[in-house]
């Protein structure tokens, strides 16, 4: 009856350590991620979907909790909301390069949205629709801000089926269970 | 006598599982909140010291590192120095749309920081000068970064009063034990 | 011979509960640190250099993840393409005020992109090649998002030696273990 041997405190502390280590590499902080989205611009909108639906496909908890501009992301106009302006960019490939002053005028922003698009669609990149479907199907939790909904003036009903409601406090009590916190 | 009964290897296990369950309840990654503020626009103060104050409210010891523009927020002159662009906002809510090159007109700056503090006052939501003092009442750490200080030529006495002073290594030995860390 | 005294479950619950004290003290995740690079001006460059080699420096296994705009600092040519735009940047220090509509004149990226070279040449804070360098001889990973690349259509021979090429799934594999976790 091996069972029944008295254990040494060595043995116990021998046998701790092994469990920690086993326990260490099932930390649950590694199951949950969560994404703050504060930007509403077409660029800036796939990052959150796409970490979020790729930590649901890894078997994760992921929540996205849209603030500030984010909350374009997922208002029902979504698709006229997200554009892209070529200003401030110096960092985005154009075909071209342009000084600001020429990137400010007016069709430069229509003109960078369909660009943008246009790559994406010619690599078979996921439309923002689409990651949105993908999201919600996937049990990804999407969260408008309550505070930044009520500066902005949009109601429930503004809002994709399926989106939540919460306030800092909320997120902040998701995200200190995750490993994967990113503001974006 | 039961504490006097032999405790088989099994038994050890089951009571080592429980306790590695309730440790991990209390992680201590989960009280700690560590963020970077690299913005020095009134709209990207916001962020930090919600999520900070937010925190500390719910029992976190919370850390802010202020580093490049986001100097500005614990400058002595915040008031002045908070401004926000509607260039290169695509995703800002206008009162009417806007093409970039009107949003880049001397005065729209301007104007759109003025109709921020407006939407904000309206909704009450706490001003940065408010959420300063909370966060200092709080016990949230304001860190300014030395190295940007020093780029942009700012001394200590820049500052407002309570904020201290470390580098990149004293962010990270704090984001090193926190599971909140975001870089806003 | 007090190895061989017999455990009672209380002083098994004390032993396991000193261990997992000293367990969360060298808990994995404060060792791993994971960025997301996503900005492709000069200033953004340096965020993400300095943390993932301040974190080396202290001992930590740190990556980084460059995706959107941020494949310019990673890219062979990156001294050219990290500029920095003073439009929409109402928080840039600069010599005088400027409204928008002259900070999007042409030549006025060359001029602050020049003016922060400057400032930082003055300060003896390292270069984006010198961080760079840093980096890869101090075991940082620096990872090449395949999708971005694939939609700005760059090759894997644009990019420096000792970049690894990744997607998303495999940044997020890395975040998991990381309590340091930017989105930059």
């Amino acid at each position: 009856m091996p069972d029944a041997e008295i254990l040494t405190e060595a043995r116990v502390r021998e046998i701790i350590q092994e469990e920690i280590a086993l326990a260490f590499k099932k930390d649950p902080a590694k199951k949950h991620a969560m994404i703050i989205a504060s930007k509403g611009t077409l660029d800036w909108a796939y990052p959150p979907l796409i970490l979020a639906t790729a930590g649901a496909a890894a078997g994760m908890e992921a929540s996205i909790f849209f603030t500030f501009y984010g909350l374009n992301i997922i208002h029902k106009d979504f698709e006229r909301k997200l554009k892209v302006s070529p200003v401030a960019h110096p960092g985005m490939p154009m075909p071209l390069p342009m000084p600001d002053i020429v990137t400010a005028l007016p069709g430069m922003t229509a003109f960078a949205t369909g660009m943008m698009k246009g790559m994406f669609r010619k690599k078979n990149v996921a439309t923002i629709k689409e990651l949105l479907d993908v999201a919600r199907e996937t049990g990804v939790k999407l969260i408008a801000c309550q505070m930044t909904m009520d500066v902005f003036d949009y109601k429930e009903s503004d809002f994709l089926p399926g989106v939540e409601f919460g306030g800092a406090a909320a997120a902040l009590s998701e995200a200190r269970k995750s490993h994967v916190t990113f503001f974006i």
